[in-house]
């Protein structure tokens, strides 16, 4: 007989994107950065002891959560450390949905949100994003009509790279009766020039929550470390209820603070994937491409017309090459491409050029 | 407004004893291995290099299913890593029982299980063990009577340190039609004679799953790492349906690896422990204290007559001795002690030789 849950049994699991560890390959398929960690995370590795790993560690991960409520002017009671940003996802999933209670999010989105919801048995409402992948004006309503308690929404979106506005988001979570999630696992990368900071608006009102990662802006997608932001009210349960007690490790924990102290460094390889972006974006319309212009660390480009992406996907695969392709409704004709260093945008350039020029 | 569930809003969290970092504390309230982990993990951590960790790990954290596959001579197939044991008893109960499906434990056991029953709202059963802390004879018919989906036993016992054979484990798999969850957090400092090994248990049963923590056996509870053991079937929904897409981190994955290699060291502690563990309890028996005799590495000591536990164990903590006083039923003229090296052990016998020689 089968011991599995009625709605696991039904389900169909995540499947992350590919993973390889040779040298040889331009990995473009999962939105790493391309730049090492900091030197200061270097040297903290260099003097951990293991020694200590023989005692539980902080169950809450109190050096982190100092330096990043230091880093964002807020309070460590507005942060909740997590193991990776998918399992904030989780949490918020865990705390506030009850097992039935509707959840929404737009189509597309990062696939792992419907994932989490047939794990939990939570409906899931999806609300198509309209022919400029913006939220459709009457976002709310829908909302509102789907009777759902959680909204899910990436931003910079994935796998886009849109960014909605601060006003945007306030303006949701003043009409919405819900909890709005808003998963920043890219915000990093988003122009400064924009002015996007969406903080305050987490601090000042009761039902924003926001996603942070270290994956992604940190180059720390292997230490798995995120946490959450918001009002204490929010932080609280996630804190000291749902998340298992020692979520995340000493090591980890050590290293993520170092990470986000080293807010020079960061900026600095932010500023080098956003040049890097731009450039990409452009020598891909120059070979026929159509990019939407992004605020994240990936373009999203469709093919010139008569051409077949899944094939294109295959085709680079064989020359070492990875990206990303979606069989999804929209995307089918389209590659999602993380921005490399200058090296491996020009060696994708190159591969496209013998095929598009 | 809170958009806490209701479950949630009206449960405690799970509250972890007390974690100190001074080097002036004798700390015993854990049950932390006081030996450090294998030379083999502190070689492996001196290698790593920050720069991978950029990249994600392997999701599935391969290089530790093969070297614990290795380790107990089964397959892959057999085995899930997971954040730490605590992340496997999530994932059975996420992956297993529908929430409103009952739960039986023993009375006392690990105050965790409650904690997370009460998270996915499932009924808790708790079966109270007799006088001498075994299972009561008409156990698997409480189980049947209780429509229990899932049984967890923590073997050996805690907070008891008793173990229970693989025979009785077998025969409550055969008779009970849910699942059991053998939670072996202490196995390894079980005496060789007792010859104890449920792994073909777990492997010949569809019903039988084993928890598995390097936590304790290895020296590693500041890593986070444990795994579970069961078929294939069992084991492939949580592997690649429940569990977070990348629930363990790429150092974390190394060292663990590291330490289930190292089974000499391993062995030669775990030796260490039991003989430590005698001499201890030897020494509070002269005392006056009761002590249940323990496969695991602490000690359940029940105070003389006309003492009190949870006085003595503000008096030690004063004293910068950590133990643990757990103020439940049939625990509250007890305090239980994690098994320390021969040094810790001889403060805290000094300590108390002063109040009860």
């Amino acid at each position: 007989m089968s011991f599995q849950r009625r709605n696991i049994a039904a389900m169909d699991g995540y499947v992350p994107g590919e993973q390889v560890n040779s040298a040889d390959v331009t990995k473009l398929n999962t939105n790493e950065n391309p730049y090492p960690p900091s030197p200061k995370v270097a040297a903290t590795l260099k003097e951990i002891d293991s020694a200590f790993l023989r005692r539980y560690p902080s169950p809450t991960a109190e050096t982190f959560r100092e330096a990043a409520a230091q880093c964002h002017d807020i309070s460590v009671d507005n942060i909740v450390p997590t193991n990776g940003g998918d399992e904030l996802l989780r949490l918020v999933l865990t705390t506030f949905a009850e097992p039935g209670e509707s959840v929404a999010v737009t189509r597309p989105t990062y696939s792992l949100y419907r994932v989490l919801t047939e794990i939990q048995a939570n409906p899931l409402h999806e609300i198509a994003l309209d022919d400029t992948w913006d939220l459709p004006e009457n976002f709310v309503q829908q909302l509102m009509d789907a009777e759902a308690k959680l909204c899910i929404l990436v931003n910079p979106h994935a796998p886009t790279g849109k960014l909605l506005s601060v006003a945007t988001l306030s303006e949701i979570a003043s009409n919405f009766n819900g909890l709005l999630l808003v998963d920043e696992a890219y915000v990093d990368f988003v122009d400064p020039a924009r002015e996007y900071d969406s903080v305050p608006l987490a601090i000042e009102r009761d039902n924003v929550l926001l996603l942070r990662t270290l994956s992604k802006g940190y180059s720390l997608a292997g230490l798995r470390f995120g946490y959450g932001i918001g009002s204490a009210e929010l932080i609280h349960p996630i804190l000291y209820k749902t998340r298992d007690s020692y979520n995340t490790d000493y090591i980890a924990q050590q290293l993520a603070a170092a990470a986000i102290q080293s807010r020079e460094y960061a900026e600095n390889i932010w500023e080098k994937v956003r040049e890097a972006r731009e450039k990409l974006a452009e020598a891909l319309r120059q070979l026929g491409f159509s990019v939407t212009p992004s605020q994240a660390n990936f373009l999203l480009a469709t093919l010139p017309d008569g051409h077949n992406a899944e094939l294109l996907y295959q085709q680079l695969k064989s020359e070492n090459i990875l990206v990303r392709f979606f069989d999804q409704e929209r995307l089918q004709d389209k590659l999602r491409i993380s921005v490399g260093t200058p090296g491996e945008n020009a060696s994708l350039l190159a591969a496209l050029k013998s095929r598009f020029a």
